[in-house]
């Protein structure tokens, strides 16, 4: 069975050697001999043992009937779109690596597997080397998950980590983040919480089974946590994460947001450091199950995108249970439907103005649960006297 | 498809209510209707809505050609190995929690599931609701997994815990779980490790594709572990945890080993806590993986055997990824073949007899690197000069 690699960046170069080095082992774990049958990039690669399998013309690898499975690995909806879907109307598996595609087409593509009796799988686009998204689909499907928590951000979580543990300041500890390469130079997409929207947009579609759009959840990063944010959460036993998370409520709509958000020191979630990943999730019978491993990095992301490819060999029909479709109607809920606990930290004295609430430091605050109508008439009355400094949500 | 249940007792009991309360979505998972046909059990069962049910001879069971899938949740290995071994010889599939059935006739029982194109499934037998053995083989399987370590008894864990956050000494966290309903009145099999036992041999037979007995284990509890040496510990930035874990080594052969074992604060498996439950996964490409989850408990575990069932009811055929064979030679590897550090606690001044240590507080240190055999030679130094009062080894 040959595979084609699109793409021979970080990732799609991980899995081209996978494939060429662990042959004996994915081939054994697939049932039949697994070969690398063409990598499609525009760059030439001459000196690699594989180099004899580069195209640059993405219809020598759609018309070659000996290629059965196709793994994208290039990011952006375009050409990786225009690709996966011909490649899955001639029949093709695809397997993928990219969140954008996975958050904005999921729906058609995994459509469009389903009349080809094909598989359109995207193991890596979650959590890197975690095993997630089959572990949802295959195994905690039947189980009535409530709610996911995710920290899907690894440059983000250590910047917040360091932040925790040395008190660094935000620019500080972003800069060290970027001289070890685990932040780009343009930050943008990580830090102000893009990355971990789309990937919770796929969690959830995935595990509810209608399409919830990046553009449905809002979406707050990290930029305006302070050292002192960090501190004072830490001295009333609590962390600052950047949680995705999301929740059905009562009327099957869901609730999702993505911002910082303070966990308590014992929830599994507050000891996951560093550039670490972690998803919590919540269902009636098994409780909180929490998957925990590395989101990204080359061997992670390349080792999840061959079990997929081992899936899909595996797999000789379209997996049933991976499926969710564009509904007529958002299956986001409506605004204050849920009520959160937040921390307030204001430039003055404002116990007389949140009422109900717990002082927990100078000018710091955590308030009885309120809906986000609520927060914003609160932030009006804070206004009125002085700064809102910091309103996080606690995590519960 | 009809399912029957074996033994109405705790777990029993819950996956005849899954199966009833939960049936659309069972069945919308499995792909087909999943119905409660039978549950076998001596007692009489008069109140409940599925009372009619109720059978007490096996051989209505096997007799039944509507009854296509087998839950076992009786526990021991008579007579669930001989349903077992009938069952599957008669075509039908066969799911359990018994994890001393699967830790002594797993390949047994493998090997005749094969025979017969059927599926001998047991998800339920280690870490209850943790979605953990078909993680392993079907997401993992190809990922080279080097090494295992668990926390895999929720009982133990819960007392470590206690002794860890109060200082409470072994015997009254002991009584403190047994008041609880976590310890059994005899807690032998949890706190001398023998649960924990069976349960890393089901995943390292899984794992390495060999039979590795529980009595090839050499295994240890914590009713040696005193509430100073769980402060020593912390003192140090370690935890105490009975660790159950394997390791293969270069030669192919297994390490393993249950014991109490210093673990780290910034290791994810130091913050599992109370009576959860965790498994580190070590593999060459993904990293560290953790999956972490409620161990035990009537639904959790009851929805991981509802798992198995809706798995058998996809999958038509034998799962090929999910076997391991009895060796001919043990897979088990030999004494002294892994040196480790350990954690020595003395009756008195030891420094001159401990070469190559760290001390870390009075009478007690770190060892470097030794085998058993250099640990024994240590043991019996100490002896000719005070006593030894632990030596727990590092998990590294």
């Amino acid at each position: 069975m040959k595979i084609a690699v699109l793409g021979h960046g970080t990732v799609g170069s991980g899995v081209a050697e996978i494939l060429l080095d662990k042959k004996s082992s994915v081939s054994s774990s697939a049932g039949k001999e697994i070969e690398l049958g063409a990598v499609l990039d525009i760059k030439k690669f001459d000196n690699l043992s594989y180099s004899d399998k580069f195209v640059s013309d993405f219809s020598k690898i759609l018309d070659d009937p000996e290629i059965e499975i196709i793994a994208e690995a290039m990011g952006g909806i375009e050409p990786a779109f225009t690709y996966a879907k011909s490649a899955l109307e001639r029949g093709k598996n695809f397997v993928t690596s990219n969140k954008e595609l996975v958050a904005e087409k999921g729906a058609k593509l995994l459509s469009i597997a389903r009349a080809h009796n094909v598989n359109f799988l995207f193991e890596a686009s979650v959590g890197g080397g975690i095993p997630l998204i089959r572990t949802l689909y295959s195994s905690l499907n039947a189980a009535g998950i409530s709610e996911i928590a995710g920290i899907l951000n690894g440059t983000t979580n250590y910047i917040l980590t360091k932040m925790f543990r040395f008190g660094t300041d935000y620019e500080s500890a972003l800069s060290d983040a970027q001289n070890l390469g685990y932040a780009e130079r343009d930050p943008s997409a990580d830090v102000l919480g893009w990355d971990a929207c789309r990937k919770i947009s796929i969690l959830s579609s995935l595990v509810w089974g209608k399409t919830l759009r990046p553009d449905e959840i809002p979406t707050e990063g990290i930029v305006n946590i302070t050292s002192d944010d960090v501190s004072l959460a830490e001295s009333c036993g609590f962390s600052i994460k950047l949680l995705a998370r999301a929740k059905q409520l009562s009327d099957g709509k869901i609730f999702a947001k993505v911002s910082p958000a303070l966990v308590k020191n014992d929830s599994p979630l507050s000891t996951v450091n560093d550039v670490f990943n972690a998803v919590l999730v919540r269902a009636d019978t098994t409780g909180d199950v929490l998957l925990y491993g590395k989101g990204a990095g080359k061997l992670p992301t390349a080792s999840a995108v061959v079990s997929d490819i081992i899936e899909c060999a595996k797999t000789e029909n379209n997996i049933k249970n991976l499926f969710w479709e564009d509904g007529a109607q958002s299956s986001a809920s409506e605004r204050d439907s849920v009520s959160e606990r937040y921390f307030i930290r204001t430039s003055f004295d404002a116990s007389s103005i949140i009422k109900d609430t717990e002082t927990i430091g100078t000018n710091a605050y955590i308030t009885s649960p309120i809906t986000e109508s609520e927060l914003s008439v609160l932030k009006e009355k804070i206004s009125e006297h002085g700064s809102l400094l910091s309103n996080i949500p606690l995590f519960e």
